[in-house]
């Protein structure tokens, strides 16, 4: 397919990227900082613009891989091309883009993506939506040249995602920054804590999370909650984060405590 | 070395293998339940039993790896014996063992063990104290015969490891239970979430996580987290902790805000 590709944050990186190495054509990179657009352009052997009233009409797809804010936008400059155009958001709703175009859709890989590391995408979790099943078929195709894992999510479908990915990507790399500051204070290094993460996280590749709990709360061992309390004495938020963290866990039906 | 398990619990199973792996000689594995005792015992060749009574002195070392409220009761018992003992425990102090043996130390490998999963020991941190130099040079060469992560932790430290741990580990988990049962109510499979599950705590093995944070909060996107609420509405307990979690993502320094 010969796909442009909108933006050059994270996804938009990682997605041409993929695109290209299962042999599409990308044509054109466009972000509003040339030098960001150059960059992505130069790797994925294509056009860098920073103006979109310099679009090539030579194209089948228009990948908006740009801020949520920023869709309805950049998709209103892409409506005169009358091409097929699809968002990558988990949190924006497929009718986002009715306005702008009859052939819309939506593109949302379930990951998260950093500049500086790579990932196999064909481990990726795509979530394809579209105006229509046509639309649809076209997208899921596309979707099965680069990951293994395609799936056909509602907008609805994607917005529960989009939250539960918070719940399971975004604040446990916060709560990781809670146990790396811990550590610091007292001058221990995070590289005790690497393996235990790693291995929270593979357990849960094969089994579900609630029979793998482990710790004091899910043990209602008071004495040792009793203990971190006061260890965190002159931390009132951190208290606090443990105490309803705790008291929840506490609370997981006892048909789901497994081993511990 | 001759090395005697008091414990079947997941710690013990573990330890255990990893000791007869390299090669020790596991005398004996007590366990107050015999058939726990004799599973782990025929798995590492070693003499199972159920009374503290049978206990051979043709040992060099206990390892105690029984529930912490259990290490003083068990260790009184084997004070007849004059060995070299040492709990396993990353919330109790070197020195509850000090009424029961001149010589004691603590074994504490900071990893989360399930009976199901087996685990790359030379990959644990073990972290390591003893009574005096003399113990701590004899654990600490045991350690480095099963694991590459050894460490020399006072017994304050390890109460902080232990209390980090909880929020690198246990915490987490829960965060995938959560985010699991989001997905159940909405008939969506947890499958989906496996792949960024592991990619979070990938991303922090040779990063710290502050600047690999992510997501709608690092970005104060009140849209989303607006929307995010409105999902929650019928959960109060999960809206809090939605509430309470962004918060202190928002309050990150901005100096430590990096890719998202």
């Amino acid at each position: 397919m010969r796909i442009t590709i909108i933006g050059s944050g994270n996804v938009a990186t990682h997605l041409a990227a993929a695109f290209k190495n299962a042999g599409h054509h990308i044509v054109q990179v466009y972000s509003r900082d040339m030098q960001n657009a150059a960059l992505l352009a130069y790797h994925v052997k294509a056009e860098p613009i920073n103006n979109l009233t310099e679009i090539s009409s030579e194209t089948d797809l228009f990948i908006i891989a740009v801020k949520d804010s920023a869709i309805g936008p950049v998709a209103e400059q892409l409506t005169p091309y009358k091409k097929l155009m699809a968002h990558t958001s988990g949190a924006t709703d497929l009718y986002a883009l009715s306005a702008f175009s009859d052939e819309f859709g939506v593109f949302y890989p379930l990951q998260t993506f950093s500049k500086i590391q790579a990932v196999d995408f064909r481990n990726v979790p795509l979530c394809i939506e579209g105006a229509n099943e046509e639309i649809a078929s076209i997208l899921q195709q596309l979707a099965q040249t680069i990951s293994n894992k395609v799936y056909l999510v509602d907008s609805a479908q994607r917005k529960v995602l989009h939250l539960a990915a918070v719940f399971a990507n975004n604040f446990p790399n916060y709560l990781y920054t809670i146990a790396q500051q811990i550590l610091a204070k007292h001058d221990l290094d995070f590289d005790l804590l690497r393996p235990i993460i790693l291995e929270t996280a593979q357990k849960v590749q094969e089994n579900l999370p609630a029979p793998m709990q482990t710790g004091p709360a899910i043990r209602n061992d008071e004495v040792t909650m009793n203990n971190h309390q006061q260890l965190l004495k002159d931390e009132p938020a951190l208290q606090q984060l443990y105490t309803l963290l705790s008291q929840d866990i506490i609370k997981l039906d006892n048909t789901e405590k497994g081993n511990r």
